[in-house]
């Protein structure tokens, strides 16, 4: 299946779903899909949160945590799940705040397999 | 309610509930409690973790994403939930990695009202 098709896999089953991607873990994208009518700068996204997950994997090693899996973050406007694909890549879902974080956090766990073995 | 009293009924409720604490911006633990047989180094946790908050906090000013509300870290071994209480203390719940996210996520949700009365 294409990248693009898995990706629109993901928010087609995913309520208040605004937009999918993978990037790399400098915030570059490696593909996205937006849901209609979405209109935000996912790019301004992809980067800043690729430093807040850069600083998270730090933290989990300074703990010894183990391996990042996923990360939400939840504000009073959006709702962003990045989980990791592998060492480099990210899969980051962005909901509306009312959106289903709980359907969001299954499709995206679900789906990361199928990513990591597309782009590996 | 004294404020250890209520950090306990969130751990009592959550099944794999290591550990809950209110810290402040910086890291420092204004009170926690920690479940039997839980042992790990919750001051270093509650510091990496401040710098965390503090760098998302940054993040969603810059993307215009409204407040911070929840950030939940999922690891291969633990998972964190924190919630922001006001502007200068986060409630911060600690699961083994088996733990049941779902509730604690809830349960912190219900308490940090009460909390966040107690605390200001």
């Amino acid at each position: 299946m294409p990248l693009k098709d898995m990706l629109s896999d993901v928010i087609a089953g995913v309520e208040g779903a605004l937009s999918v991607m993978v990037m790399a873990s400098d915030g570059v994208a490696v593909a996205e899909v937006t849901a209609d009518g979405a209109a935000f700068d996912l790019q301004l996204i992809s980067v800043e949160y690729a430093t807040v997950l850069k600083e998270i994997r730090r933290t989990v090693e300074v703990i010894h945590a183990g391996e990042l899996e996923e990360v939400c973050v939840t504000t009073d406007r959006l709702r962003a799940i990045m989980r990791a694909l592998n060492d480099e890549l990210f899969a980051v879902l962005i909901l509306s705040r009312e959106g289903n974080i709980g359907m969001g956090r299954h499709r995206l766990h679900l789906k990361s397999f199928e990513l990591a073995r597309e782009l590996t």
